[in-house]
This record gives C-alpha cells, sequence and structure tokens, in this order.
C-alpha cells in the first residue's frame, strides 16, 4: 500500500490543471508583446534587465543565471546571441579569469529601458491587475514553494540522494 | 500623465519575478521526470490524458486544443509526432468531415496508464505537497484569472479591439 500513487484530490488538480495551462500560455503571450515591440524574448528581458539593476551593469554568468533562475547552459546561448546583436559582451573575470562576466552595452542599456513600460503594461494586464495584495503574496509564497523543490530536487539529484529518502544532507541555504 | 507606466510595487515585482522563475523551471523539471521514464514531453502527457478521460477516447483537435489550453497549431505538430508512435490515430469527424478527431491507441492508453503515477508524484513533490488547502484554491484562483486575461486579449486581437478601449463586444463565455 506505501507505493499506492497519492492521486491528487478535485482542488488539487483544478488548481494543477490551471498553473499548467498558464505555463503552456503565459510565457508566449510575454513572447510575442516583447518580441513585436522590441525583438526580445521574455528570457532575454531578464538577462538585459538583471545586468541594467546592477552597479556596473555587469554580472557573472553563474551569478546571473542564478537570479534570473536560469541553468547556465541555457544563459550562455542566450547571451551569446545577445552579444551578437551588440546588447552586452562578455569577457573574463579580472578577479578569477575561470569565471565570465557579462556587462550590458549603451545600445542593450537603451533597449530595455525602452522596452520596460510596455513589458510590465504587459505583465499587469495578464497577472497582476485584478488579483488583491493577498493573492499576490499567496502567489509569491506558492512560487518561492515551488523554486525551494525544485532547487531541492536538482541539489539531491547531483548529490545522490533519493527522493524518497528526503534530504539527509547539509542543504546550502539560497 | 495618463501614459506613465504604472510600474509594479515591490510585493507585485516579487511576485511576478518568482512566477517567472516558476515558468522558465517547473515544466522543463516535469518534461524530465516524463521523458526520462516514458519518452513523453509534460504537453504529450496532456494530450493523451486529456483522451484517455473522455468517452470513446476521441475528441475534435479544436475541443482537445480548448481544454489543454492550447493553440490549435501547437497541438496539431504534437498529434502528428504522437501518431507516428502509434499512440493515437486522427480521422475526420463522421458527424463533420471539416474537423479532424484524435483517438486514443490501446498502445497510447498503456502508456499514460504507466505514466501517470510517475507524473503526479512529480507534481506533488514540485507542486501541491506543502501547500496549505487555501493556498491551492488560490492558486486555481489566480492561474484561472491569467488564463481569462490572455483568452480576453486574444480575443480582443481577433476582433480588432484595442487593448486600451477595454472590451466594447460580446465575450464569449467559456
Amino acid at each position: 500500500m506505501a507505493d499506492e500513487p497519492r492521486w491528487l484530490n478535485e482542488c488539487e488538480r483544478e488548481a494543477w490543471l490551471a498553473l499548467a495551462k498558464l505555463m503552456f500560455n503565459l510565457p508566449s503571450a510575454l513572447d510575442a508583446q516583447l518580441l513585436c515591440d522590441c525583438q526580445l524574448t521574455l528570457f532575454d528581458y531578464f538577462v538585459l534587465s538583471k545586468l541594467s539593476m546592477t552597479p556596473g551593469r555587469t554580472l557573472r554568468l553563474s551569478e546571473l543565471a542564478r537570479r534570473i533562475g536560469s541553468s547556465l547552459s541555457r544563459l550562455s546561448n542566450v547571451v551569446k546571441r545577445l552579444e551578437q546583436r551588440g546588447l552586452l559582451y562578455r569577457a573574463p573575470d579580472p578577479e578569477n579569469s575561470r569565471y565570465t562576466r557579462a556587462t550590458l552595452t549603451d545600445a542593450g542599456w537603451d533597449l530595455v529601458v525602452a522596452a520596460a513600460p510596455g513589458h510590465v503594461a504587459a505583465v499587469r494586464r495578464y497577472v497582476i491587475d485584478g488579483l488583491t495584495g493577498e493573492q499576490i503574496d499567496v502567489l509569491r509564497d506558492i512560487a518561492c514553494h515551488v523554486m525551494r523543490r525544485l532547487n531541492e530536487a536538482a541539489e539531491e539529484s547531483r548529490s545522490g540522494v533519493s527522493p524518497s529518502r528526503g534530504r539527509d544532507h547539509a542543504g546550502s541555504a539560497d
């Protein structure tokens, strides 16, 4: 009986199916707005935006990946493409040349500044406007909970801990 | 002043960034589990699962797209691929041959039945377990709110209504 699947109850199933529909549709709607207005995907926008908010407009790729919540390999591909467009450039970190840093160019800055109002209007239109303050807080808590679970699972996978045993190692806080 | 962007406040920004991280990461984590266990993506699983829950295991592609919350073009590509694997087959709807229906095969049924426990365990692990009943209800409400907004925007776009004017046409209820 311990191996019997714990199926979702009706409320859990409704919530999960609604979230799945959101995941199938919201990214492409936000991509479409940004692509139409400034030839950026949502992911591109996050890369440029995170750099624009950093002193010196520069971050190590590993730190940029962490802040976006992306794998380093996916980020590296996007950064190469944005570099070809002259929106940022890569260089070895002078403090430790094993690391690569990305720096926003003036063209990248101008593009993200121009893109921000339309993007924020789309986020308001599709997500934020119409939610109560309480719903917004719960949304943040739930999304952070999911990201903690994903990070724990990735860490367990790296350290070879079986999911069924739970975490018996010293997990690092994010 | 009417055109000044309404930037997100701190709570809204935190919630949105957390949701964006979820959207960047949860689909690939669920894809990875399904691909590893049964060579299905999350989207493939939804297609097979929706058919498996339908009397006759058959649906028009347009209705299947609606239930999954997908565009017809994306669904059509996936359905072709699943047909090549013998998991479903397409045929004209006998009631109206302008429509195409998809029917789950026995092989498709067996695969989705075999896939379900592992998939549900992953959904529990990454999303559902650890949330309160109240949080689950709010998650459903928020995700349904976003889908309504996206559907309204798509309908406005089709009927040529400017977003800034709001909806002045008779929108159909979903």
